[in-house]
């Protein structure tokens, strides 16, 4: 199945691409790579999750965060390559920051509810290396900031 | 205007590379591009902001600290390209580590102390992607920790 | 000497590549570029550090614990490029993450401890730039994570 075939099979759809909240710009990209901006978990406009987790922000919650940073990171990729996903040769790391409690050790399951899009919409193509971390503090209040790099054609 | 104007202009002088703080080195090129290792707001010799955004170390202070970073990452990066700064092609990403207090959320506008000054020093070259998240602590008590890729020729 | 004499004249031997505590990959590919994720001080099948640092988690635990992230990571690598180091060009960037109490300061002296088993490794091939921060929460609550970005042949 193709990129647009998978999605559609999850009942997702790319957002329009976040702007970015200062200054700097979404995406660079050098040779064959894409370097994505963190992404916070935007939905029409608003942050889906904030604050630390678990004390405020559900493990839940922020697993379907981490899952619409990765939406938002598509669409910006989707911006630099003409909406052509089949340029994409490998989702190469992705670098999840998780607002948490002191001493909270879950964020690579947090991690992985974006973790496991990548996977479901790219197959072999989307399997990568990934440093997933905790932190006391995000822009926004944001409960998680996901950055993507990826190899196109 | 060159980069060097531009940095006359805004009554900037790049200051010495500053020395790793233990056993790495300043920066590494592979390719075309040159990996340039976490600085802190080194101002002749001493930390210019140390501790968390906003208890310790005020919002102005920490975006004053964040353009230091980014000068004395510019000064490792004339080291590696013999001074010639006609030679960067692109700022590509900008890494941005704040020490805050706890949920404080405006890491992105320290970020810009830094991101708006590459973008004056370069223009349209200048612009990056950027990662900026906030932590509980940094290396010698820095309130500003900032890494960079960058592009050369 | 040799990546193999060199290690062994430290008494050391290469674990066997941990596995991923989630779901991605150990590392990816690109060009000459091998990504490697974030590890985990595993030492045969267990954290042998956990904790911030200082308070649970000794400094002397800690530089510890870099030094078994960094081995971790060589398994790695050494999986990407059938066991031959001789194909390692150079160690470009290491990113350490140090589990921390609130303002705690001494991250770069943790990582030293992986920093300069690579350079008793790889010698000059091994002097690396590097970003190392505090953060409050690692995964499982592991004291310290590292990833890797290496250039090979």
């Amino acid at each position: 199945m193709t990129f647009e075939q998978q999605l559609a099979t999850l009942g997702l759809t790319l957002p329009a691409a976040p702007k970015p909240v200062a200054a700097y710009i979404p995406a660079v990209r050098t040779g064959n790579l894409i370097y994505v901006s963190g992404q916070l978990p935007m939905k029409d406009g608003q942050l889906m999750a904030t604050g630390p987790v678990p004390s405020v922000c559900s493990f839940e919650a922020a697993q379907a965060a981490a899952r619409q940073c990765v939406l938002n990171g598509l669409a910006v990729i989707g911006d630099q390559i003409g909406g052509d996903f089949s340029r994409v040769v490998r989702i190469v790391r992705v670098g999840v920051f998780v607002q948490s409690d002191n001493g909270w050790t879950d964020q690579p399951k947090v991690a992985n509810g974006g973790s496991e899009l990548l996977q479901q919409l790219f197959g072999e193509a989307g399997r990568h290396a990934r440093a997933a971390v905790g932190t006391n503090a995000l822009p926004l209040g944001a409960s998680v900031e996901i950055e993507l790099l990826v190899e196109v054609r």
